[in-house]
């Protein structure tokens, strides 16, 4: 029976937008699979994510922010590639049917879907405990995708915007809730945990310019870990250059180092620049702040030193969701 | 920290497949995303199914069949759309790290997956209550999707293979549970419940025959529904007809009706064929048998009549996860 709570009218009452709303579409949401158009001479870029209530996500999180942040934060693994946006699928498992609840859940995914031009083009809803699984489809010119591989001992380490705000918002938010308060989505320091922001500007930016790049979803130490892996190379942070968000002023020392370390979920985008390559000109292109941190080495040691070149001692931590 | 149990390392151990299984694939699993080529003139098909433990499946299901289902019954979304495979991204939620679990989820999923030529390029691995979402993508001669809309008045209503397989299969699971008997992934009567089978031959053969497509996943009678209230027409099915499934000779005469009309999870092919095109030439080229079970009707009602034309009084029932 295709009753008014039914998983067939959840998708199409909340999800389904205006019909035409990208060129690329050509079926949406409602049948056995939706069509897309890929330019020809371009690659197909795909890349999933899935946040489970819990463990990413307390469940009286603002259901508009997790609406966003589910999305952005597979866009940013678009923008870590280079990719343009093409559409995407969601999945979303949940305890029951809460009108309110997936009203508020839908308007911030498809706000971000609408502002970023990536159509939801497919879904799925199931009863369960609750977790969303985006799937998402990017194009990219054929051989230009950003990789993780391909830096060079010699190249500067790059990052773009600021270090630890999402970290910190989750301390806030962590002292509010043990203040017996709700979570407040609207409140200045919980932006960047709230409504995290994907690169895909810079990301397209750095096409045939960077020579390996990341995102950083699970701190700085362990995505620049995972990135000189994948080059074969060593890396040398600076600590004394590092970005650290505004929120992080006048917290103490320890919290402001485990934040810009260690913190995840900052979808700031961390890449290797030949010598070569004029960091202003990109900066000043993609309209985004970008700051040398470090240099790629020979070896494979992750290592920080402070402002006199000696090395700090630091965990190398970040998000593992089955380790931790 | 990236141990041995990290998120990381558990894609790459049980799901990373040796590089360069399909030229399609230029970048696979272990980067920000993954990167596939797209046929020239094609169109990418996208589509996403999630089963989620105690709703889907029991948490004792046997893992290697549950590897097998879940990209199965994804496949089955690209048959009812005429596509051929290009690849499969999947997001696991796992309650704990159960190696042997993995080792044989891995195995299904991986083994169905070459047979079909569907790389898995893509994975996500998450610590919470279980769940499997995959999604699913193809490519498909650009305008020759098979679509749900489009059938007319008077065409052919087809069926492919036998219905209430997969049902019959529960049934009979179920009874050896209440019987305190494990379940047995190699018992031949659970066969199309552990093992279904897409149709992607028969979907490809549609492609410029068949006037609309649907795959039969929540049942017989909820399915033609969807298929026909997106062509605006009704069906009238002849009871007499169906192909039964040969699990349920012998059965009583309500558990066959109830699993032929109403069983979830045989994904079969079920379509609209104009009367001019000749339905034995298209079983011979697909290699599969196909059945005329009535036929497209003016009006929006579905009716199920016996041998004399005579209404059968069925409830429209099928597998909704959230009214159910």
């Amino acid at each position: 029976m295709t009753g008014p709570d039914s998983e067939f009218d959840l998708i199409r009452r909340y999800f389904a937008e205006p019909a035409g709303t990208s060129p690329d579409v050509r079926l949406g949401i409602g049948d056995d699979a939706a069509l897309l158009g890929v330019q020809a001479g371009h690659e197909l870029v795909v890349s999933v994510d899935t946040m489970v209530e819990g463990t990413h996500y307390f469940p009286d999180h603002p259901p508009a922010s997790l609406g966003h942040k589910a999305l952005a934060a597979n866009l940013s693994d678009l923008a870590a590639m280079g990719a343009d946006p093409l559409g995407a699928v969601l999945s979303l498992t949940l305890p029951s049917v809460d009108h309110d609840w997936l009203a508020a859940f839908s308007r911030g995914f498809l706000a971000l879907a609408e502002q970023a031009s990536v159509p939801l083009v497919g879904g799925d809803t199931t009863r369960g405990p609750g977790a969303i699984s985006v799937t998402v489809l990017g194009q990219v010119p054929a051989g230009q995708a950003l990789r993780r591989a391909g830096a060079r001992p010699g190249d500067r380490l790059v990052v773009s915007g600021a270090l630890g705000g999402a970290a910190a918002g989750l301390a806030f938010e962590k002292q509010r809730r043990a203040q017996g308060r709700p979570p407040d989505e609207e409140s200045p320091d919980c932006a960047r945990l709230f409504w995290p922001s994907a690169r895909l500007a810079l990301g397209r930016g750095l096409r045939n310019r960077a020579r390996a790049v990341i995102d950083i979803s699970d701190g700085l130490l362990a995505d620049l870990g995972h990135l000189a892996a994948a080059c074969g190379c060593g890396a040398r942070v600076d600590w004394s250059q590092l970005p650290v968000d505004p929120l992080l002023e006048g917290q103490p020392e320890e919290m402001v180092r485990d934040c810009v370390l260690a913190g995840g979920e900052d979808y700031e985008l961390l890449f290797a620049l030949p010598p070569t390559e004029p960091l202003e000109l990109l900066s000043l292109s993609v309209r985004t702040s970008l700051t040398v941190i470090g240099e790629f080495t020979s070896g494979s040691d992750i290592e920080v030193v402070d402002a006199h070149g000696a090395r700090l001692d630091v965990a190398r931590r970040g998000h593992d969701h089955f380790a931790g």
